[in-house]
């Protein structure tokens, strides 16, 4: 694999640039493409439940903001009695960052990799300045090498990053997942109220059904606002923060790999086998 | 154990070809007994389920698809916001392919590895090459043996092989799992919208009946998807993927003893310890 | 503790025959008193149950075959989905076998090992031969003894068969948890079909009452069918599972100690430090 | 802290008689209050439940026998179906005992282990025979003490005493708690027949209402014996078996110190680390 | 980093003091700022809640002093059955004190960490003495310095101070958390009492609905006991018991570093790793 000798680098350093763009170009697509996704899952989940209520008995009947009320700010504020409104807003933070940035996939991430040890093998380590890499945590890594850092200090930073990272994460997480069980909780409690009033009052008949659809509502904005919203986004945030680090960790490897100065053929052989099968022959291929 | 000499290992090679043509014929038979198994289950769960609609109230009183849309494509959709498209749909193809494909049992597989430690000692494990081989793990394994890989190497690639397996199964038995959550909350948020639409109409009493039984069609379509198809769909994922891990130690174990070039029936002696004490037994009249 | 000498083995070997005999008596005593308390749980919870529904409106109001059909039947289907027919009938061998054999009790084991020991002391380990030993682990590990079977084989042989047999009982305890708890989904759905049946049709007011009456009974049958059937045998395979595993662990203390030769009363000391204080003090006076 | 010589042990040996009579009133009276908090708990408990029911339609209505008897009876038999009679009457002995013996709180056991350590320093190990010991572990380390015992064998044995205890509490708190698991079940089956009586047969529309109030009778103790009797007792069981293993590694660690012939202050420093910082000032002060 | 020498350092705490003066006014406001965050949650929630039963059916409507007491007193009752009256107090305590003594930042921590080890450093530990320190953990660590203690100790005391705090935050948390779940348990005992008296007395139907009224009190009650008070307390007391100990792990490191005399700037370099980039960044800037 270290046979093809000095040649060969250079020419795979100018495919590299057109890879580079390439694949830039494919990122893009993928950003989209993916945004699509989650766009198609919130905006598809309201159509489903919108289409669902208009064919009910429309939109109007089911909007009450003393209902909305009770459930969104009731659960927002007993979230904050919980956690403090940094936390709080912390959580949003990191839910919105996730659906904004969606991860490299691990097979660039090894191709980057690969490009950046054949030029540090090439050109020295110094060559990788002024890279523009996308991803912070890689970014980081590069610049670590390019100060010339030593592979102890290079991994106990990273390492110390990725622990930091995760509990980030976790704590988004579980902001959103304690939110999701509250606001079941608080619709609930809205429609106990709701219930308590329409049968302490039942001179007229003809104001129970209406009463009773009302204190409903509260438990119907609970459950939409836990299985729609809530979970699925702490879920999101637990699998992003998996994804995330293992991403991560791939960086490390590879970035000691780097610090090392071994044969760029090798690295991407080695980091191949963190990828299925199917991704570990297009890597292999694309050498 | 070794005494028996090499006269006895041919024997047992022709004896082998008449016995892997039995054994072949055998597994053609189990898959569709699986098959049937997996089969009778989902039939006979809708038998049963349909037979009580037909003597309810006959199917089209069932058929809502409105209702249909709102659990099935709402669920979907809100599943996909927690895991992108691309999770999902291999999801399903993971799905698809366990109940396509049954494993093997334990005691198929070290019948094998004991065929292929005979061949591989009489005639090297060159003579393993051109071996039709169903379990494409096996065949990595006897791939690697036929290409001389080093020990240590095969056991660190099988090894990576195996957790990116467990990690697929994983997270296609956790997106099954997070659908039969969601499916009846969906159910449920569809029921709520029918009520507080009847509830706010009450005019006409005797469409309170109708409009309620439909209401309640969406908390019926949530249950079965949950408890029919998602929930036991993940379980048997779960299931499928320890099984199929202790089958890879196995071949491991096996290919291994193969590479060192040890004698087959110590080997089928060794492995026979993996079964329980039934086939066991077998396994051992068997040699 | 090894000073009493030859004479006081010879007497205790033939105390050992008496003591033997009235074990042997009191094990079929404790296995016909265990059976009762088996058989007065079951009977016991349905007696309750009947008594109920005798005083509620008779057998005949609660019997409707097409109802039993959905719960039982469904359930069964859907378990199977989940596991494949060999393992649920696999798991109903299992919890049919534990509730006819009951366990020893960890002191009988350690009386029974200490015999082994003085015998295998006095007249070496041969004399075991032809020991009617109705534990089934415990004979295999005398078996080994009498084949004259070295310690380390002893103890991986039995250590493997510990795991398998924890492994099988895991799995049947798992079945029987699954079908406790897609019992209750299939009583729920049956329930709400009925509802959707009786509700789209209330032209005759009379029939609502006994229409929903029907619907109920799914519920009812997938409690008790879970309740009283399915959950409770599944907790007593887990914990006959773990008293197995704990007799097992004791037995093959006892069978190293006996293959090296040690006092048997040294045995029965060691042993009586796995046993309650209360057995401790019984176990150290029969000696 | 070992400066002060001999004369001052004499006369803390003196101090501690009084001491002792001191803390020997005091135990009495804290296992009054102890046992006075947890009669408050059970007495009031039922009292606010007793004082709902007066107020609501009289004791009188609340009493079912057959109600009675079907979650009672019935959630014992399934716990029987589920353990055994024995386990089942050992569960309640320890729950009884719990209740009855209050644990030592560790910094009495401190105190008392610090009187040992002087006495045996002073007229040695033989001296500690005859004391009046309350705590049954206390009891029978300090017995092994004065047997002359090693150091090992004392660490030995009591750690398989701890083990043993530990595991009689959990399944204890086990049984409670499956207990208070099918209480609410039982309860459910009962109110289900019930309800399916009381619709099969509403010719008599006055008498739906006292054969529903009657159904629920059973959901009610249900409800009753799960969480105001089965639940806290296995939730105590399991906190009690932490606090006795506390007080338990505590002596443990006393006695091996007692053993090594260690100062008795430097006992009381090393054990003060173990509690509290507030009770840690006292033990410190009462030196 | 060690070679601005002398002169740097007493400018450094000349610079302390000033910073000092801001910081305490800072975390003055910090306290406020958190305290209103708290109050906030529960002010917010209870006003979300209280202005739904104000648009209901007004607040009189909602009192009801029987359900009170069967909810709020019952379940206190059944909670000290649970775990004695001292730890009931106890959680109550210890869940007062976490609302009104707010947590330090960790880089508030480090930034008085390291004015210490200038101090220490300048003018020795002894210099130490008399600092005002709010943190009684730092207190205690400072304190320790002054008297001169070894490492080993220092450590090991506060490692065991630490467990004792997680072990107290535990058993706090737990309680409150074993009181969200008898709360909703009591108001359904509530609810269930109210129901068994107005079903077996419905002579006069105009009745009814106020009956059905009160009873539905206890469900909701238990509900905004359980999901507004109990249960977020008892997760605030978890986050907090984490954060806590892991500001606790910080001053031990810091403890240790001062103790061993080491150079201050790598003090705050070393322990700016244990907090995010972005308050990193702030803490290297304001060396």
């Amino acid at each position: 694999m270290g046979l093809i000798g000095e040649f060969s680098y250079s020419a795979s350093a100018v495919g590299c640039s057109y890879r580079a763009a390439v694949r830039s170009c494919l990122v893009s697509i993928r950003v989209i493409v993916m945004d699509i996704a989650t766009i198609v899952g919130f905006v598809g989940a309201f159509a489903f439940i919108g289409y669902a209520i208009y064919t009910g008995a429309g939109l109007p009947a089911y909007i009450d903001p003393g209902s909305l009320m009770i459930v969104v700010g009731g659960s927002i504020m007993v979230v904050m009695l919980r956690c403090s409104l940094e936390e709080f807003l912390n959580a949003i933070k990191v839910a919105g960052k996730t659906f904004k940035n969606p991860l490299e996939k691990p097979q660039e991430l090894i191709t980057q990799l690969g490009e950046y040890a054949t030029i540090a093998r090439k050109d020295g380590m110094i060559a990788l300045e002024g890279q523009e890499i996308s991803n912070p945590f890689l970014s980081k890594a590069i610049g670590m090498l390019v100060d010339g850092s030593e592979a102890d200090l290079i991994k106990k930073t990273l390492d110390k990053d990725i622990e930091l990272m995760k509990l980030r994460h976790k704590q988004g997480a579980g902001i959103f997942s304690a939110w999701g069980e509250i606001a079941p909780a608080m619709g609930m409690i809205g429609t106990l109220i709701g219930l308590v009033a329409m049968l302490g009052n039942m001179s007229d008949p003809k104001s129970i059904g209406p009463a009773m659809s009302i204190a409903l509502l509260t438990t119907l904005y609970g459950a939409i606002l836990a299985n729609v919203i809530c979970i699925p986004i702490s879920q999101k945030l637990v699998n992003q923060s998996e994804l995330e680090a293992a991403n991560a960790e791939l960086i490390i490897e590879g970035a000691l790999f780097i610090q090392s100065g071994g044969n760029p053929r090798v690295l991407t052989d080695y980091l191949a086998s963190f990828v299925p099968p199917k991704f570990r022959a297009e890597l292999l291929e694309a050498q």
